[in-house]
């Protein structure tokens, strides 16, 4: 179903022009960011890079016969694919970033982000405006440019895309969430407390998609409940930064699943399948709370949670005094290329 | 009940300085915009500016007594309060504010703004560190450092403050969401669609209490139904600047009103009771959707029903194309003085 966009309604109200798009350097330590577009017409035309560079990544680039830095005097101003790439459209841009991930990891380069290398390739956007397209593309994720290894994803500074639920049962007061710990063999985090259920979005997959397949894999939860009852609602965008220094720019599609009661006929208890999780327990929101707290989630987990509780009435205007603050930290405009 | 700020939780995954507060001139037109600081040390401390002046502001407060202009060579860097204001502590700010804005009114200019004059005195916030106050005020709306008229607030880029309330009968593709159209002789948007309940927040008031309170004004529902089934679900920020070219940043703490069955006895109709109201009417969402479409609501009751719709999963990632520019809209870090 091809739905108008709603952006127009919006932008009836938001109509300042939205300004100061991807960071350019880091405020504090002054690394500067360069952009990485598909080709030089997009950075041309000032669209959103699909990634931003750090100088040991520009410098690990140079030489590279794939991909070209352009200069302005002594600076570079961005980075982009080399014209026999770009010729060879989208098989040659997956292969150049494969080529270019694989040789980096071979080298022992940028071992904090590679070492967590997973098998598994997400897309990366360009602007539907991109030199990428023949045509615009429109919805359906189809201005995805090309793909990239997951792990590599934080060295480029490319988004990542993931899905996040909350399930819970009751409202209000008496409402509790379902809570797992992570495996104490998990790569990231380990023994950390998480999300009910949450995962990357692979490259070809849909949010809701990935969603129903990781209720099943994480919670062993049906896909014939999940359908029935998850519910979109929302965002959370946020700019991380690894204590190594890359960027993780990401986009989390938001889910929440009421349980039904537990003595109706389809109840279901959420319980570990795949090794992710090691077991589930039912908290409190006071208990998530303190949880929060303590700094026991993972912690882009303790965003989505927060999020959670302002949308359920939980954390209010009237007992965070950092409300404002904290609603503008979970929805950072991040700059970097994004489906659209 | 002082809970501790959850707001390091989110700093934890949104770990990237935020950057870019408040737009230093307009993307098109070039109009530059001069930061309005409580005091010098405010500047340059950095701290976020408590309103923005556009350039015919800042010449009609060239020779007010009451503000100093701060130049940097031949451009203005900042416009404060005067020592002497400064010296008279808050009701010396609120008299400087108060004549000027007057004075104005009474030289008829900013005609577009100020003709909608309103007697109703709104809470301009400086950031909690700021020379206004001896100690750092937390909470509770506390970092109020003064008043203004609230048809004057655009002149000075002042952010404002309002509740927008949405109440609806049902769920999913069965919810019908009650509808107000505005009065045909009001000042703003005559004759168009609103929220169902919707109000600024003058000084002195909490957002929960502003709500209540316009609930009975505009819809007569009573206080113990709207304090029984009200939920705070988040906050819409915007940055809306008038044909005129006025600045008016704005800040909109939401609700949903689940009402109770039909057959149930506390079932409660809204009904018009002061003249901001023609009537209401229980629309269904693909009703809402066409009339947002048509440009039938008033803008920022439009923003508010799509967040609405995106909460309750009627707007999803796979029915928008624009779904995260959609979110990021509706969120925008605003740059100048908030509760905190």
């Amino acid at each position: 179903m091809a739905t108008p966009s709603l952006l127009p309604v919006v932008l009836a109200a938001d109509n300042f022009p939205a300004c100061a798009a991807y960071p350019s350097h880091h405020p504090d330590t002054g690394e500067v960011y360069v952009p990485f577009h598909i080709a030089p017409a997009d950075h041309a035309a000032r669209l959103s890079p699909v990634g931003l560079l750090r100088p040991a990544v520009l410098a690990a680039l140079d030489g590279d016969a794939a991909f070209v830095s352009h200069r302005a005097g002594n600076a570079v101003e961005c980075v982009t694919f080399a014209p026999d790439v770009l010729a060879g459209g989208r098989q040659a841009m997956d292969k150049a970033i494969a080529d270019t991930a694989a040789r980096w990891r071979a080298a022992g380069l940028f071992t904090p982000a590679l070492a967590g290398w997973r098998d598994e390739l997400y897309a990366i956007y360009a602007s539907p405006r991109s030199a990428a397209f023949a045509t615009p593309p429109r919805g359906g994720w189809r201005n995805a440019a090309f793909a990239c290894e997951r792990a590599a994803c934080a060295v480029w500074g490319f988004a990542t895309f993931g899905v996040h639920m909350t399930a819970y049962e009751g409202e209000g007061g008496s409402m509790k969430i379902w809570v797992p710990r992570r495996s104490p063999t998990k790569a990231t985090w380990p023994g950390m407390l998480d999300n009910t259920v949450a995962g990357g979005i692979t490259a070809g997959m849909t949010p809701r998609d990935t969603m129903i397949k990781e209720c099943d894999e994480e919670a062993s939860l049906p896909a014939s409940l999940v359908e029935a009852r998850l519910r979109n609602v929302g965002l959370a965008t946020y700019w991380y930064i690894t204590k190594a220094g890359f960027l993780q720019p990401e986009v989390e599609y938001l889910y929440d699943l009421p349980l039904p009661p537990r003595d109706s006929a389809d109840y279901v208890l959420p319980r570990p399948h795949d090794d992710e999780v090691e077991s589930f327990h039912l908290m409190t929101v006071p208990e998530v709370i303190e949880a929060l707290h303590r700094g026991e989630f993972k912690p882009n987990c303790g965003i989505i949670l927060v999020d959670f509780l302002i949308r359920h009435s939980l954390i209010t205007p009237e007992n965070e005094p950092d409300y404002i603050e904290i609603c503008w930290h979970m929805r950072r405009r991040l700059g970097v290329g994004m489906p659209a």
